[in-house]
This record gives structure tokens, C-alpha cells and sequence, in this order.
């Protein structure tokens, strides 16, 4: 994958403030955070996105999000913390090598990351519960 | 946990839209969904936070959460989805049994979720970084 930024910094070949490593993951700072101490957490291993990745390799990567949320916790004390990932270009997915965000937060910070919902009707939810019980 | 919504669903002594489950985790869709096919992921045992569940705990999740990625695209065919965890108040977390929402996404649908963000200067990541790595 010469073109993934992503597998450039796992491999050295771009520069990047190194949080944690290990075998099977890289962690380290977006260099555009939301907020001090905003992490990305990306498998060595190229895979695109949440529907491609193996099992094995979304559990490390899992594994190591845990791992960088007490990091963060213990280095910055924030408040609270957000983990996102974005899978295709309608969700906002930006480097197409899988990663999640882990996003440190402070009360009053004034990142805005929550959608608005409204409750749903039944019928709405036991229609799509349909679709995805036949899909199962 | 008497008092825990989520618990309360584990058990069955709260309804719910069901959409997978094992022996460690529940997966349901959520009642006032960002989009349709909005799926929460519990563990079956009560944490709070992603602060205080364990690592064998957040990988059943992980995995759930991974597997429900994949239903909700066979049965909904969305363009997208975003995987959104929060820990905390300040963080939006407002029942604090430990959840990951899967939230497929469509092309043209209006949901705000991603923060606006400034890349940062280098001084400033360094800084971080030290505060990290202090604390590694
Ligand atoms: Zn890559
Ligand atoms: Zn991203
Ligand atoms: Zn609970
Ligand atoms: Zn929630």
C-alpha cells in the first residue's frame, strides 16, 4: 500500500509522535486533534475499514484503545473520553487504512461530536429489526 | 446494579429490539436512533467506563461490535457506519453501563458527529506527547 499515509507512519517512513506500539498496532497523536491528547490507534496491517479487517486484527487494535484511554486518563486527566471510527466516505472516513480515534474530554470543551436523535416509533424499529433478523 | 438501565435490558426485565447475542454481550437497537439501524453494544456484566472495564470485557465488545458492523451492512446496504463510544459526562455518556453505538450512515444523511479541528503546532504535540510518555 506505497499511496496509505497511515501504513507510512507505521512503517517510518512519515514521521509521528508515537504514543504507544506494540507487535500490532501504532498509536499516536492527529496532528490536527480535537483535543489535547487526541490519539490514533491503527493496525500494522493495512486493512480499510471496519468491514474488511480481520477479527484478529480489530481485536488488537480494540486491545490497544483501552490501553491509550488509561494512557490519556493518566497523563492528561480529562474528564471523560470519546473512541470513533468512521468507515466510509459518508461517515466521514478521511484515510482509508482503519483507525479509531480516541479523543480525551474536559467539562466545557466545546467539541461537538454528538448527533441529535429523536425517539423512533415502534413500527419503525421493529421494521428495521426485521431487515436485519433476515440478514442474520 | 438495581438501578442500571442497560443491566435491566441484559436481563430481559426491560424490553428491547434485540439484533444479536452471546454469551457476553447484547446488541439492540436503540430507541431514539441517529439513523436507522442504530444499534447499541453492551457487555453482560455492568462497568461503567471504558476507564473501568475489563480487558477481557472490551473485547467481547469489540468483537460484537465488529460483527454487528458487518449485519447491519448485509441488512441495511449503508454507505457508511460510525463505531462511537463515550466515557464520561463530558463526554455525552449518559448511562453509564459501558456501550459502543453502531451508527450506519448514508450518503446526504444530515448527521453531525465528526468535531472541527486546527492542525496543531508542533510545540504543542511535543508537550503532549512528554505528558504521555511521563506517564507510560
Ligand atoms: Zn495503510
Ligand atoms: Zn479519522
Ligand atoms: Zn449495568
Ligand atoms: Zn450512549
Amino acid at each position: 500500500m506505497n499511496d496509505c499515509t497511515f501504513c507510512k507512519i507505521v512503517a517510518g517512513r512519515l514521521p509521528s509522535y508515537r504514543v504507544l506500539e506494540d507487535e500490532h498496532t501504532v498509536a499516536f497523536l492527529d496532528i490536527a486533534p480535537a483535543s489535547r491528547g487526541h490519539t490514533l490507534v491503527v493496525p500494522r496491517e493495512h486493512a480499510p475499514d471496519v468491514w474488511a479487517i480481520s477479527e484478529a486484527t480489530h481485536a488488537h487494535v480494540a486491545g490497544m484503545v483501552r490501553r491509550v484511554s488509561a494512557l490519556v486518563k493518566a497523563a492528561l486527566a480529562p474528564d471523560g473520553v470519546n473512541i470513533v471510527h468512521s468507515t466510509g466516505e459518508a461517515a466521514w472516513q478521511e484515510v482509508f487504512h482503519f483507525h479509531t480515534h480516541v479523543v480525551p474530554r474536559w467539562h466545557g470543551d466545546d467539541l461537538r461530536l454528538m448527533w441529535s436523535s429523536q425517539p423512533a416509533q415502534d413500527q419503525e424499529l421493529e421494521q428495521t429489526l426485521e431487515l436485519v433478523a433476515a440478514a442474520r
